[in-house]
């Protein structure tokens, strides 16, 4: 049985003050614990499991220690309204800018607010081989549990650093610099020569800080036909990866 | 003040039971109602509002009557978590199919259960001007509250039958049928010479039911290059549309 201070220790890394002075984040669920357990290891730090699961799971875990817990218990530790038999503690890597945008593409995301939207961009940037998002000091805590659902395990794929983008973007004004903005040209019909640059995705309701505007030398839209007024930012980050990323 | 019963019936909406034999389904929310008002009032059947809301919007409302609530009936009227000033009750209006795949772009959805997946493919319909969406029986339910939500008012736009796909794509044989599969045609690099025919897009997990992808005659992928399995039913939708529809 898990002791009344084990929950609270799990329950308090659901708070981004906790994790960050912890250094751990919660990832849920059969599926994301899986590819944890496949692809970064290392990352692991506890499992906390139903007995099923474990057995199910014996190959995967080869010697990795599992926490056995039941219904009840997981449902106190977990931070969806729908445990799904197991939860992990893992270790938060050290962010640090990996890639050049001179080289690669990185994708650039100011203000997102909205969890699934941030986990639903990180498995979009894993999908289209993306290998590092730089988020403005302002974006959502990518270990927020509702991101690590939504990313379906990329965040293992992906390095994600948090830092302020205005002075990231104008230390590299030499590249190609694509902001989704309402006017830019249509990003269907254009003709790339460059596998680089950085993709700037603005925040759901009140889109790129205009000082970074300022700072982007191509401006990109999706032109629509209809009514609707908005694509969400997911959406159309999808969309642009989509045309731009070949 | 509300009475019980009135409480009762709105809440009874919520259910799919229940707007089948009325015809009448609940949208929330001061943007959703503001569309509707402007796009369609005569679905309107009654407001549910707080006064301030009445009064910001007296422009638009005209002679509309608006029944006033306090936050707590609103409360209790609501599907949602945080309810948004207003709701309304509208008209379900009878969805036959309208439109030609041999002169237009036709949505199909196979089984998508995810209501939010639903509003935000309805949404993407009406961005790209696609006027008709039909769903195959086992699509959720476009009058789920949490549909009409994700919409953001873009269901007042796209017309959307529930029949039998199978029937509906074995009539339409003449046409292109394209079906995001796993294993088709690069979406990115397709020459299309035409804009017309029938988009097909599979339940979230299980893809499409293999008695229609055998007649489908345009399979067509988007290709990754990551780690990532799978992309979300909504995502893929928004990335196809924007290669297909220009």
């Amino acid at each position: 049985m898990l002791s009344k201070n084990k929950i609270k220790y799990i329950q308090s890394l659901h708070q981004k003050k906790q994790r960050d002075e912890l250094q751990l984040f919660v990832a849920e669920g059969d599926k994301i614990v899986q590819t944890i357990l496949q692809q970064k290891p290392g990352l692991i730090h506890s499992i906390y499991a139903l007995q099923n699961w474990q057995f199910a799971n014996r190959n995967l875990l080869k010697n990795t220690e599992v926490i056995i817990v039941t219904n009840d218990e997981l449902q106190r530790l977990s931070a969806m309204q729908t445990p799904n038999q197991v939860l992990c503690v893992a270790h938060i890597k050290s962010a640090e800018v990996q890639e050049n945008p001179s080289q690669q593409w990185v994708l650039a995301l100011d203000g997102i607010q909205d969890p699934g939207n941030l986990g639903t961009i990180i498995r979009l940037a894993d999908w289209f081989g993306i290998k590092e998002i730089i988020c403005n000091i302002g974006t959502v805590d990518c270990y927020n549990p509702k991101v690590i659902q939504s990313t379906m395990g990329s965040f293992t794929q992906v390095n994600i650093c948090y830092c302020d983008l205005h002075n990231y973007i104008q230390s590299h004004k030499n590249v190609k610099i694509y902001a989704a903005l309402l006017d830019g040209q249509n990003v269907a019909r254009m003709q790339l020569n460059t596998q680089n640059g950085i993709i700037v995705i603005g925040n759901e309701g009140n889109g790129i800080t205009q000082s970074i505007i300022d700072l982007c030398n191509t401006p990109i839209s999706i032109k629509g036909k209809g009514k609707a007024e908005s694509l969400n930012a997911a959406i159309a980050t999808g969309i642009i990866l989509s045309h731009l990323v070949k």
